[in-house]
């Protein structure tokens, strides 16, 4: 859930012209969700390096970088984590079954072909910036973005 | 974690000989994992066509194909389900900012991209069958899971 919101506002923010804000109430009222859990999926774009946060009256929300230097990858791991959900507990080296340590030094093949597709999964997503998400959208909208999400075309 | 438990049963069960098969507590202490849960996993298994069971004193479970025909991937959606684990609600759709319907025909960008990379995912373990997975054992592998699966050699 909080992925597809992180998604959308980013895309939403890279549609503001040069310099300009939205604030985290803006956001939450555009989209409709809650405003506090918004906020803080928003400071974890920020930590990430996704986003600026300016502070003061008009302060709010920006893209950090150029929309074409923001991945969906760096957007998506922000709020995700950058670990696979694949875990790895080991149980081959538990039980009746176990295997003996000195057969246990490398990766087990199973966690590395999880692993692949983790990478073959991140590196669809570090494929796609901003700029191309935005590229897709009909001309009519960054400027109805812009109305919409803080008041000005 | 039934991820990697249904992946290493597999894998276990694509060292018997052809016929033979294991039993769900026989896996339980093969890896030291609760037997209950494990044969839940083992039943979704078998439903997907992975494994067969067979019934009786000297019942248990097989692999239903050839290991060069199972694929990673249909093992892991066998327990874990085929949908993608990002989430689109649709939020385009709500809020101050909502889309009228008539943009909203064909799928979110957003959302194509995040299944574009479950593709991805996908694609990957879909490339790895069991074979390829026991192509990587050292030799003296299938002779000890035998041993300590089944007490055969």
């Amino acid at each position: 859930m909080s992925t597809e919101w992180v998604l959308h506002c980013a895309t939403s923010l890279a549609q503001l012209d040069p310099g300009a804000t939205a604030s985290a109430t803006q956001l939450a009222q555009y989209y409709d969700v809650p405003q506090a859990y918004l906020a803080k999926q928003l400071q974890a774009l920020v930590r990430a390096g996704v986003l600026a946060a300016t502070t003061g009256p008009r302060g709010g929300f920006r893209l950090a970088r150029a929309a074409s230097e923001i991945t969906l990858l760096q957007i998506v791991e922000a709020v995700a984590g950058t670990s696979s959900p694949y875990e790895c507990r080991e149980i081959r080296q538990q039980g009746r079954g176990a295997l003996p340590p000195e057969e246990c030094r490398s990766t087990c093949v199973l966690a590395a072909k999880m692993a692949e597709a983790h990478q073959a999964w991140r590196g669809s997503l570090a494929g796609v910036s901003l700029a191309d998400v935005l590229a897709t959208l009909p001309p009519s909208a960054p400027a109805r973005t812009r109305l919409r999400l803080t008041g000005t075309a």
